[in-house]
């Protein structure tokens, strides 16, 4: 066999294993949007069985043979080496896991996330403890299976970024850590802005109408995605070509929906440029997870909380809700969007305070999977870093450990790929200006096409070829640093509070 | 390994099989109901790997060696023994057809459905035309393939409906003309009934929240089901517990949504009413297509058509749409909901005409099959037979050819079953009422539960266990006959036309 045919066998492969990765994606997103709750008993096994057949496959030694072979083959263009290389990677991750524990662990998380939701419904975490504690023993297994240098938790934090560990994260936050309280302490001495206008009564068809405004403005395409309801906002996708975002409306609170809507729409601009032609292969898929967050964080933030960008879009808005925007001018409208203040939610948190919730969640998960932490107590340490960290009461358990889906998904070392995220975020956009002179322009007039289009050539069309450091250093001349974020927040929020 | 051992594998192995199924419906769900445009491409491909996949499963050698073994098995209940010879037979005609025709014929499919929804835009049966003509072609495959007597067409008939063949449903088709064309007549030379009032406009939303109540009344069990929107109504399961009917709205016509509401409920309650224990067996399977259509005919026809029924529902939607219907008596609404018209739209025929459109189906399909007819010529032979047999123009495709999804979907042998399960309605609310003998006051004040428990009991709760013709046997102690439909329609219409 030449080797571009068995080249064809391998792709042939990967995406049959795609097609039924996407399929159990369609099965979640159902579950999150439409399913009725008593399906959900049987829908765990469904989505058990197909991460079962996807391990199956993808374990085949049939498909080990094939991979091998090509690893050390002549005749393959640089792109299709990188695609053998980076699934070589996949494979040798997988092998560690048993088909048996892949299952037990999708089974957990189907039941975890039932019981999050009921503990959300009754606001007690003692609801979601039982099966929360079933995954992270799960998770600890995994840990062991995968291996790991130094901490447990690095084994899970690579899962989500490549070569990401303790002793990176650490440093980072620790070097952020001084100076955000700095900026933090300025802000705290100079009066607070005002934002009482975001949470006058917004009514929901009318928030749902501006947020696919927003939505199509932004460029998100509704021929190859659309948006629906879900308990927590997330992106999901069965293609390129069919990229699915979620919301949530509170009636109260316009930025509940609005910033958590553009944000989703970073990550679906990022699914939806992926070349189609890699699909289901390495190369069709994300870089990593943090460059996947710099995505959303670049339109919800940098974008999305800038004057240029709501120069041009508050006097839609003001059509949208003329009543409850009438007193306000675009200038107070700012300044209220980017309040800073300590508060409960993540996902409603400033672009300062933040990262300490991240911080929080991070340490927490290092402690639980390196049994320095039980789940049991995990609302006691929570609340206990809240006042300490972010100085704030956390009433009950809905406004702190049962805010996030996360851990219901079994997903640990996640959350450190949001700061991540935001880092990149910086680092981009300030690039991309350098770039574009014009960018701050084009975005006062609307013109978002042309800041699609620079991360879609810099960044989209790459897929996984590059390492997230590696794609940083080539489109920023270097590696990760926190040095644009800090100027970013600091030029703004000087600006803002007048210090 | 003990028969009890044996049978556990056979029961985890189908159950399996199940998840994959159902997983791949909830992908064909989502396709009908949300999926944006430009997904159809990939999710053609990701419906055809789930068929492959399911296909690969059911026909491994090791299930059939387990399953040979099970089949001369002592130490098995009778419903064991029932569920392994079900699978079996099922085993024996699933092994005739290779991995790659199933993947062919699905993939096919998908493309036709997606070319039936643009012919339909287009109102062109041209633009269907090649990707239906190679349906049709992979189903004159698949008949070979499986095998058949005296002609092509039974090997399909008998896919939908065990045992069914052309000999009996020409000989029922020719048994119901005479008496249906008499009472046509009838019919004809009475004035006709007065239906102008269900074609007044009636909002969306207020269709939609009519037909969840009626949903409701009937017993639809809305924390195991939902309701959604298609282009074509249907009624499909991810479980007993997950239950999806759709249904479609016309705000200037009353009767195309409700009925076609009431018409899947029956399929849903029936589904909802399969024994869970049984998940993925046979016995918690339906019993056939037309004992499945026999409970949605059933709810929208002897129940959702009749005067006890609108006795309890007037009034409520008389609450619902106080200005449509003030000048309308029940009586006047009985009358009107039951007109009898040729017309050109299976789904809003009448009872009576309805079984022309099942006949010339049934006819064109055997002739396409059979090689006596090619796909370009069937808008011709469509029309012809619409102005032979109902004396109607067909104006153009969309309200011709191009109305019914089945064909798309590869469903060719399906439309008889709609006739038969008419027949078997009629049988079965007779015998019900001769059971029953309150049942008609109980409809008559909402009272949906005793019927809906006698379908279960009688009906539901056995899944696969009886054939069709056993079932109605065990039900009503005579096998299926046309009688009880013709004295039920001549009993409604001689008082309707008062002839």
């Amino acid at each position: 066999m030449s080797k571009q045919q068995l080249y064809l066998h391998y792709k042939e492969h990967l995406q049959k294993i795609a097609d039924v990765k996407y399929a159990s994606a369609v099965l979640q997103w159902d579950q999150e949007t439409y399913m009725p709750a008593n399906g959900a008993g049987f829908r765990a096994r469904q989505t058990a069985t197909l991460s079962e057949i996807t391990h199956e496959l993808f374990t085949q030694e049939k498909f080990k043979n094939i991979l091998q072979e090509l690893r050390h083959a002549d005749g393959l263009t640089t792109a299709q080496q990188k695609n053998v290389s980076l699934t070589w990677y996949d494979y040798t991750q997988q092998e560690k896991l048993s088909a048996p524990f892949v299952r037990q662990l999708s089974e957990a998380i189907s039941k975890s996330f039932q019981s999050w939701i009921a503990a959300r419904k009754d606001n007690r975490f003692a609801v979601f403890e039982t099966d929360l504690a079933r995954v992270v023993d799960l998770k600890k297994q995994e840990a062991d299976l995968l291996g790991y240098e130094e901490h447990p938790y690095n084994a899970l934090l690579n899962q989500y970024e490549r070569g990401c560990a303790t002793i990176l994260l650490d440093k980072i936050f620790s070097e952020l850590q001084e100076p955000l309280k700095d900026l933090l302490n300025k802000i705290r001495n100079r009066p607070q802005v005002e934002d009482a206008f975001l949470y006058q009564r917004f009514p929901k068809q009318v928030q749902w109408d501006f947020g696919i405004k927003v939505l199509q403005d932004l460029g998100f395409d509704m021929t190859s995605g659309r948006q629906d309801i879900s308990e927590h906002p997330f992106t999901t996708n069965f293609s390129s070509k069919d990229v699915r975002i979620t919301t949530r409306i509170d009636e109260n609170d316009f930025s509940n929906m609005t910033w958590s809507c553009i944000h989703e729409c970073g990550h679906a601009l990022y699914e939806q440029g992926l070349p189609e032609s890699e699909y289901g292969l390495p190369l069709g898929e994300y870089t990593s997870l943090s460059i996947h967050e710099s995505q959303s964080r670049l339109w919800e933030n940098n974008v999305g909380r800038s004057m240029d960008c709501w120069t041009y879009l508050y006097p839609i808005l003001v059509n949208y809700f003329p009543e409850q925007f009438k007193r306000t001018s675009v200038e107070s409208f700012y300044r209220g969007i980017n309040k800073v203040t300590p508060s409960l939610i993540r996902t409603e948190a400033d672009e300062l305070t933040y990262h300490f919730h991240v911080l929080i969640r991070y340490q927490l998960e290092k402690e639980l999977i390196g049994d320095d932490l039980s789940v049991k107590d995990i609302p006691a340490y929570w609340n206990e870093q809240y006042e300490k960290l972010l100085g704030v009461k956390v009433p009950d358990d809905k406004r702190g450990c049962l805010q996030d889906v996360h851990w219901s998904h079994g997903s640990f070392g996640y959350f450190a790929t949001y700061s991540l995220g935001s880092f990149y975020a910086a680092q981009f956009f300030n690039a991309a200006k350098t770039n574009r002179p014009d960018l701050s322009l084009e975005i006062r007039n609307g013109r978002f096409q042309p800041l699609l289009g620079w991360l879609r050539k810099n960044i989209h069309v790459h897929g996984r070829r590059y390492t997230s450091e590696e794609l940083c250093k080539m489109i920023t001349n270097e590696p990760l640093t926190i040095k644009y974020f800090l100027e970013y927040v600091l030029d703004k929020y000087k600006l803002i509070y007048e210090f």
